[in-house]
C-alpha cells in the first residue's frame, strides 16, 4: 500500500536505512514480517490440530468391547483436544493482534517471536499434563476411584462428551497433583505475556519496526501503554490464578477461563472505552484508535494461513494412520495371498476407499473455505470465532476417519461410526455456512460485490456451502432408516461429492447462459441487478484518499 | 508484475472476464493461485516429514536391550522415511514447475489440484506398504527368515543405514508380495501423471489461466506439447516398470529410480536440446523456452513455503511426543510426590529442558534458513537440491530429540544418543551452509548485493550459518573426550545457542560501528566496496522494459 519512505526522520541512526530500498532494509537487518508470520501460522495451526492424534491413537482393537471405560477415555481426550484447540486459537489471535502493531522485524524480533512460539507450543503440554488429565485405566489394573465410578453412570452414549468435561474438572479438584497442572499453565501464560511485552517494548524502542500507521502517529506513547495493558492483563490474571490454586481451586479455574474469554470481554470493554474516549478527545485520534482496535480485528491473510495449516495437517494425519497401523504380519500375508496380486489389492481395497473418501471430504471442505474467503474482503470478530469452531471440527475428521475404517466387521458399530462421521462433517460445514450468513449480515463491509445479494456468485456460493450440510444430513438420515449401512457406501458417497461440485458449476453456468439469453431479450433493464445496492457496494472499493 | 489486461482477445467468451478487475475475475471464478499453492506446499511438506513418526514411535522401553533387531527395524524405517521424503520432494518440484505454466486457477483447476494432492499424499503409503517393507519382529515370534539372518551380521552399529537399504531392496526381491508394492507405486505415479496432464490440457484450453508469458506467446501449441511431454515421461516409465515387475524385478527398480532422478536428467537433456534448438530457430523464441525451463527452475516463494512447512511440523512433533508418551500412572504419581509441587516439577524438569532445547534448535535452524533466503534473489536447481537434503535431516530432528530424551539412565547410551543428535544437527546445518556457498558461486544472479563478497551482511551471514556446524562439531568432540556426557548439559547447550546469535549480532554491530568510524577517518574511498561488482549487481535489479 504505502511506499517504504519514512515521512519524518524519527531516529538518527536508522533513518537512512528505513528510507532505502527493500534491499537496503535487508542489509540493515530489517525485514518484512510476511514469511515469519506464515511460519507462525503454520506452527500454531499444526499444534492446535495435532492433539487429535492421542484421540485417534486410543487403541481399540476390533475384538474389544467398545465399553464404558474406552468411551470415557475417548471423551476425555476429545475434551483435551477441544480445550487445546481453543487455547491455541486464543493465543494465535493475540499474536495476530500483536503483529498488526509491529509491521517489520529484525533479527532480534525474529528470535523473540521464536521464543513466543516456543512458549505457546508448550501450552498443549500443560493442558494434557497429568495434572489436567485424570487417567482411566481400561485394562485390568483399574484403581477403585469412587468419583469416577459415580460418574461412569453418566457415560452411556457418545453424546456425554460435555458431561465428561464437567466430570473431568470435578475430578481434577479431587486429585492432589492438580496444582502442578494449574501452575504450569499459569507459568506458561505468564512467560508468553513476558515475551510479548518484550516484543512490544523493543518495537516501540525502534519505531521504524512499527506499522506505518502507528509509526506516523503522534500518540505513540499512548499506543504503547494501551498495547502493553492488553498484553499484561492475561498474565496478571494467571498470576492470581496460580496464587488461588494453592488454597482455593474454583477461583483459579474461574480466572483461567477468564484468560481464554478475556479477548472478547476486553474487546467489548475497549469498544465502550473508545466510545467514551471519542467523546472527550479530538475525533482524529479516536478514529485512529478505533481503526486499529476494532475494524481490523483479524487479518484475512492470517486467517487463511491458519486455516490452511489446519486443513493440511488433517489431510496428512489420514495417510499417517494408514501407514502406521495397517501393516499386517508379513508371514501372515504370504500365507494368505500366495502371491496373488488381485487378492492382495482386494484386501487393501476398503483402506483405499476410506482414505480417498476422507481426503475428498477434507479437500472439499478446504475448497469451500477457499471459495468463501475469495469473496470475503474482511473477517470480523464473529466470523473469526465461527471459523475457529469450524476448524475445531475439521480437526476432528481424523477421528471420523479412524471410526469408519476401524470397525468394518460389526454392523451395529458401523452404523454408529458413520453417524459420528456425519455429525462431525455436518458441524464442520454448518459453521462454514454460518460464516457466510454472518458475512451477509454486514455484506457491504465484508463481502465482494459479486457475492452479495443479487450478485453473480451469490446463488452459487450459497449452493456450494449448503452442499456438505445437506449431504451429511442425508447420510445421517440414511443410517436411521436403513438397518445396515456399509462404510464402503459411505466412502463412495464421499468420493462422489466432488462430482456434485462440478455438476453445480455446470448447472450454474447453464443457468447463467439462460439468464444472459433472457437478458438479451428483455433489454438493459435487468443488466444491473438492484442498482441501489450495487452503488453502495462499489463505493468502499475505491482507495481511501489518505 | 503485469496488470490483468489481456493484450489480445484470444477467446470470445472469456476475454471480457480476464480483462476485468480482480473482483471481476473472482466473479467469473478465476482466481490467483497464491493460496492454493501455499496449501499444496503445506500439505506436501507435512506429508514428506510426517513419515518420521513411525521411526520415533518405534517402542524402545528404557529397560529393553538396544539389540540388533530394534536397530534393524529403526534403520528400515529411517530408509523408508528418506525414500518418502525424496519421492515427495520430486513430486513437489514437478508441481512447482506445473504451476509456473498455469498462472491462475478456477474452480475446476482447484478441484483437479486437490485430486493431484490426493494422489501425491498417497505415495508414502505405497512406499511404506508391506510390499516395500519387510518386517522384522523384535518380539519372541521372530520367523526364521534366512536372508534376514544372513544380513543381520552386517548390522552392528548405527552406521549401517545404507547397508540396510541394500538389504531391504534385496529382501524385497525374495518376497512374493513385492509386485503389490511396485504395482501400487506405479499406479500412483500414473494417476499423478494423468491428473497433471488433465490440468495442463484444461489450462491450455482456457489460455487466460496460463501464466502471462505463455498466454502472450505465439508458440502456445509448442509449449503444450513440451509440457505434456515432460509430464507424461514419468508415468510412461512407471508403466514399463509395472510390466517388468511381473517377470524381472531389477529392471523395474531401475526404471522407478529413473522416475525419481528423471527431472535432473531431463533438465540436462532439455538444456542440451535448447542449445541445439537455439541454433536452428529464431533467437527470440529460443530465449523464451530457455527462460521458462531453466532460469526459473524453482520459485523462491514456494521453496520458502515448503521449508516453512517442514520446520513447522518438526517443531510440532516434538511437543506431541511429550504429550503422548510421558504420562505416568496417576496413582503412581500420587504416591511418589505426596502432592509436593517442587518434587513434581523437578521430576518433569529434564523433559522441559529437552523440549526447549530441541525447539530452540529447530527454531534457530529455521531462523538461519529465513536469514539466508532473505538475501537470496533466486533459487537455482543445485540450491534446491541442497535445501531438500538439509530439510531431510531437519525432518530427522524428532528422532534426535527422542533419542536424547528416551535414554536418561544408561550413561553409555546417553553418549551415543548425543552423538546421533549432533550428527543430525551437523548434517542439517552443513547443507544450509552449502546452499550459501553454492549461491556465492553465482552471486551476481542469486544473491542480494548486500550479502555478496564485500557486502555489508556477508561476514554476518557467514558467521550465522557457520554457527551450528561448529557448535555441533564441538559437542561431538566433547562426547569423544569426556567419558560421561549428560543429555541435560547437551540440552542446556542447545538453549544457549540463541544467545550466541544475539551476541553475534552485537559483535557485528560493534565491528560495523568501528568500521564506520574508520571510514570517516579514511575518507570516501572505502565507501563503495568493489565498485565493478556493485554496478553489475545493481543492473539486474532494474525492471525489464517489457
Amino acid at each position: 500500500m504505502s511506499g517504504p519512505q519514512a515521512p519524518e526522520p524519527t531516529l538518527e541512526g536508522q533513518a537512512d536505512a528505513s528510507a532505502g530500498s527493500p534491499d537496503e532494509d535487508a542489509a540493515e537487518g530489517i525485514q518484512h514480517s510476511h514469511r515469519m508470520l506464515s511460519f507462525s501460522d503454520a506452527l500454531l495451526s499444526i499444534i492446535a490440530t495435532v492433539m487429535i492424534l492421542p484421540v485417534t491413537h486410543t487403541e481399540i482393537s476390533p475384538e474389544q468391547e467398545f465399553d464404558k471405560s474406552v468411551q470415557r477415555l475417548l471423551a476425555t481426550r476429545i475434551a483435551v483436544y477441544l480445550m487445546t484447540f481453543l487455547i491455541v486459537t486464543v493465543a494465535w489471535a493475540a499474536h495476530t493482534r500483536l503483529f498488526q502493531v509491529v509491521g517489520k522485524i529484525d533479527d532480534t524480533l525474529a528470535l523473540l517471536n521464536l521464543a513466543c512460539m516456543m512458549t505457546i507450543t508448550f501450552l498443549p503440554f500443560t493442558v494434557s499434563h497429568r495434572g489436567f488429565r485424570p487417567h482411566f485405566h481400561p485394562g485390568p489394573s483399574r484403581p477403585p476411584l469412587t468419583p469416577e465410578h459415580a460418574l461412569l453412570k453418566l457415560s452411556d452414549s457418545w453424546a456425554v462428551g460435555l458431561d465428561h468435561v464437567v466430570a473431568e474438572f470435578s475430578l481434577m479438584v479431587t486429585f492432589p497433583e492438580v496444582p502442578l497442572g494449574i501452575f504450569l499453565f499459569c507459568m506458561c501464560v505468564i512467560a508468553i505475556g513476558a515475551v510479548q511485552a518484550l516484543i512490544v517494548l523493543y518495537a516501540f524502542h525502534f519505531p521504524h519496526l512499527l506499522s506505518p500507521q502507528i509509526e506516523r502517529s503522534a500518540h505513540r506513547g499512548l499506543y504503547r501503554q494501551r498495547v502493553l495493558g492488553i498484553i499484561v492483563r492475561g498474565p496478571a490474571l494467571c498470576l492470581a490464578a496460580a496464587g488461588f490454586s494453592l488454597f482455593f481451586y474454583p477461583a483459579s479455574y474461574l480466572l483461567m477461563a477468564m484468560v481464554i474469554v478475556l479477548p472478547h470481554v476486553s474487546k467489548a470493554a475497549g469498544w465502550c472505552r473508545a466510545q467514551l474516549v471519542g467523546l472527550r478527545e479530538p475525533p482524529a485520534h479516536s478514529v485512529e484508535v478505533f481503526t486499529f482496535d476494532l475494524h481490523e480485528p483479524l487479518s484475512k491473510e492470517r486467517v487463511e494461513a491458519f486455516s490452511d495449516g489446519v486443513y493440511a495437517i488433517v489431510a496428512t494425519l489420514l495417510i499417517l494412520d494408514i501407514c502406521e497401523d495397517n501393516v499386517p504380519d508379513a508371514k501372515d500375508v504370504k500365507e494368505k495371498f500366495q502371491g496373488s496380486l488381485v487378492a492382495a489389492l482386494g484386501e487393501s481395497g476398503p483402506h483405499f476407499l476410506a482414505y480417498f473418501g476422507s481426503f475428498a471430504t477434507v479437500g472439499l471442505l478446504w475448497f469451500a473455505h477457499h471459495s468463501l474467503f475469495l469473496h470475503i474482503r474482511r473477517a470480523t470478530q464473529p466470523m473469526g470465532l465461527l471459523n475457529t469452531l469450524s476448524l475445531a471440527f475439521v480437526g476432528g475428521l481424523p477421528l471420523a476417519y479412524q471410526q469408519t475404517s476401524a470397525f468394518t466387521k460389526q454392523p451395529r458399530d458401523e452404523l454408529e461410526s458413520v453417524r459420528i462421521s456425519c455429525a462431525i462433517i455436518f458441524l464442520a460445514s454448518i459453521f462454514q455456512f454460518a460464516i457466510w450468513t454472518t458475512a451477509l449480515l454486514q455484506e457491504g463491509e465484508t463481502l465482494q460485490p459479486s457475492a452479495r445479494f443479487g450478485g453473480r456468485e451469490h446463488a452459487f456460493m450459497f449452493a456450494k456451502l449448503a452442499l456438505y450440510p445437506c449431504a451429511s444430513l442425508l447420510a445421517f438420515a440414511c443410517t436411521c432408516v436403513l438397518s445396515s449401512f456399509s462404510t464402503a457406501i459411505f466412502h463412495a458417497m464421499q468420493i462422489a461429492v466432488p462430482f456434485a461440485f462440478l455438476l453445480l458449476r455446470l448447472l450454474v453456468r447453464l443457468a447463467l447462459a439462460g439468464l444472459r439469453a433472457l437478458r438479451g431479450l428483455v433489454g438493459p433493464v435487468l443488466a444491473r441487478p438492484a442498482p441501489g445496492a450495487a452503488d453502495e457496494a462499489q463505493s468502499p472499493l475505491l482507495p481511501a484518499p489518505c
